[in-house]
């Protein structure tokens, strides 16, 4: 965790060591390969997944180098003398093409597809997945708090209860889903996030009584005092003694910032609190609401009429309740120049074989209509299959663009944004041209994923050569 | 992640910076204050929690001080001069109780005693929260697998899934709970665990056929090759190509280790597998078996007699789910000498105040019967009060034992056990103490935890002076 922390080569699965190793001593560690990440199953049953993690991605390729005392403990496991030499002047040299963070990804459709050799290619797939899987996971459910928020303010509260030190990347990716702001200082400082806090019922307890615990607490923070209300009674001590400090405030010139509600029946609680501060002409003083939240209650919240400008949001958001992960994969699709299948148990497990592209449609009205696979030399394909059945989708041609886009030229790491509120921004566009039958929480629209006649071809030869008696 | 890592002490909800800069200023900071981390909520439906991350927490408070460029940050939002002065020699100086690490712990009762300054009890709360909520929770889900798995081989595997580096710490505590070696490279290292793995699909594709993938992978591991049979098809070309190369290791003297299932029905293909290479007399090569296993389906599997030796879990053990976090609280229950309360507006809720301790008690044949909370000061209390209700539990008196130990005094830590296998063994100890009927997933049996006549009256006393109008 220290500063210009990197993530070391040995964050990763003992296997994927294990078979560089093994590649390296085949003679096969330099020839070409090309593996796809992807998804399968949408999380929180939700309609569309979010990018994210490729900044923290392509900073950990950008160190991606074995230290001495690293090497040390790979020779501690008996592992081969040669092997660790070549290691330690290894280095990312490889190729990857992704979409931009905050991109709107879809189950089983290539979403970074990483061209190298075999030996560096295989080398980061633990690290890919790690941190994508998570990032893109816990933006996806920041997302949907954000589509029942409106307008509302976001806070992530979310530290004490993230999975150890999953919280850092769970701070910055809440905000690429949209929330405004983390109370996690460590995240804060190293993404350029906005930090954000109030008090604990323990500032309360310290003093004699509640009203100086107020009054001290506002002297300190004048600008931006948020009083929590609940530590003894919420209406008839907690409302009380923070509208007699805001009135203290007023008469210095100074305006209480606002209350939280942190127990209790939230929608009855908020509504009386608001009447009250309505009743002494306190306006403007906001309400935050704060325990156990989630999307579905921040939706009943609002639908009860309930007053709340915030919402603070802890573990549903920064653990992704109750999926708690993003199923991604990392597939070996090239090697040695030929397309490349795992035959599933399962049809539907089925992948997609060979160097690929993906494409973007859009339909008459400017929303996405659906996206397609096909294999990189591929233009525009004439038909687009459904992925499994004999079908066709009959997507507008008119306008379409390419979802992937090259961030890492021959182990060059190329330009791409950093800053998380800027790249909300960007998860917001494409958001807005989605429609809101795929945001809907309950059965929410299914997207279209096709695939290229081409592509369609290839994988059923595939299948047909390397199945054993010609079944799937 | 670097070698050496420390908690930053950014690592922390701004809310804890803003309180203590409060405290500085009100000139409370060096008064005396007592914390306790404690639980509410028992996880997955379980019937004991399993303590675990204290080691972690203990290293962390041991480098908790605060560099120049952090401060330079806290000076970049405003912060008080004097105050940021004041960290630049913040030690943390508190003493803090705990149980062992891999200790049963139950709700509500205190687990981890924090005493201090205001300062320094207050700065260290998220720190607490997010290393032992998380590593407990593991430990826990661990324990689960554990308790069905019997005495076969449990590999964790779930660093690809995993949240962010929240792997690093599943890691640990999963060994804690009961897993035998893990996957994740980095946590082996760092934490002295066994690493171990296989192969991927993409080492038998880079291979003309399987039989050659296999092949050259005992070539390169004969002391432990475990070939993945489910590329193409497992029981007509992954056990057939298994068992002729297991044929080839014996030629030469070797033993084929174990092949591993990863999809398909795994209860008929572990059957057909073993009948397979026993008709072949490799009685002696294992079946391992992974695929989204949890708890539930290693439960399922063996009461099918699935002949499966070993089980790779990953995400539903490093992730917790479906959980996926332990609902820990960290409570001002001293401040300045008085005992202190907060009321919540549900009475299950309510606190327990003042400086305590907890006894366990066994019971005629040696299982743990229950836990009692009561004040420091209090000796084996003669009635052991239900929290709520006005019953009382009659444990028996012969044996009983403190919870709690000194784990740090004035700041300074005292030693504890490091070696995660020695923290399970003792996990495991305690478990064979506690009866199976606690143990069991379905409506577990409730342990008893009660609390000393003393506190029961010291909290009534206090509820009744705080609350406005003497209602709960």
């Amino acid at each position: 965790m220290d500063k210009g922390e990197r993530f070391s080569p040995l964050y990763t699965d003992y296997y994927e060591l294990a078979m560089a190793q093994g590649y390296f001593k085949a003679g096969k560690a330099e020839k070409e390969a090309c593996f796809d990440y992807f998804y399968r199953k949408l999380p929180f049953g939700n309609g569309y997944a979010l990018f994210a993690g490729l900044k923290d991605l392509l900073n950990a390729l950008d160190q991606y180098i074995f230290a001495e005392e690293e090497l040390e403990y790979l020779r501690s496991l008996g592992m081969d003398q040669d092997f660790i030499k070549h290691l330690e002047s290894f280095e990312f040299r490889g190729s990857i093409d992704a979409p931009k963070e905050g991109e709107l990804i879809f189950p089983n459709e290539p979403v970074i597809r990483i061209r190298g050799t075999m030996l560096e290619t295989q080398l980061i797939e633990t690290l890919v997945l790690n941190i994508i899987n998570f990032q893109s996971l816990i933006a996806t459910k920041a997302s949907r708090m954000r589509f029942v928020a409106g307008d509302r303010q976001i806070i992530d509260f979310g530290l004490r209860r993230a999975q150890g030190m999953g919280g850092i990347m769970a701070s910055r990716a809440a905000i690429i889903g949209g929330a405004d702001a983390t109370s996690n200082v460590y995240s804060a400082k190293k993404y350029n996030i906005k930090p954000a806090g109030t008090m604990a019922h323990s500032w309360i307890e310290s003093f004699e009584d509640e009203l100086t615990a107020f009054s001290v607490f506002a002297q300190n923070y004048p600008e931006n005092s948020i009083l929590l209300v609940d530590t003894y009674d919420t209406l008839r001590s907690g409302v009380p003694n923070a509208i007699t400090v805001a009135k203290e405030m007023k008469s210095r010139g100074q305006q209480l910032a606002g209350i939280r509600l942190d127990s209790g029946d939230l929608a009855y609680l908020s509504k009386q609190a608001r009447k009250m501060l309505d009743d002494h002409h306190f306006y403007d003083v906001k309400i935050v609401a704060s325990n156990q939240l989630d999307e579905y209650l921040i939706k009943s919240l609002l639908e009860q009429g309930a007053p709340i400008d915030g919402f603070g949001v802890g573990t549903n958001l920064v653990v992704g309740r109750k999926d708690a992960a993003l199923d991604g994969v990392y597939k070996l699709t090239m090697f040695d120049g030929k397309p490349k299948l795992k035959i599933s148990e399962n049809v539907e497990k089925l992948l997609l074989p060979g160097v690929k592209k993906v494409l973007r449609y859009y339909d008459e009205e400017g929303f996405f209509a659906g996206d397609a696979v096909m294999l990189a030399e591929e233009e525009d394909p004439e038909r687009i299959h459904h992925p499994f059945l004999t079908s066709y989708y009959n997507f507008n041609r008119k306008k379409f663009e390419p979802l992937l886009q090259q961030v890492v030229k021959n182990g060059h790491i190329l330009p791409s944004e950093d800053n998380p509120y800027e790249i909300a921004k960007y998860a917001n566009e494409r958001l807005s041209m989605l429609r809101n039958e795929h945001k809907r929480f309950e059965n929410p629209h299914i997207y279209k994923i096709g695939i290229s006649e081409k592509l369609f071809s290839l994988r059923q030869e595939l299948v047909d050569s390397l199945k054993p008696n010609n079944t799937v």
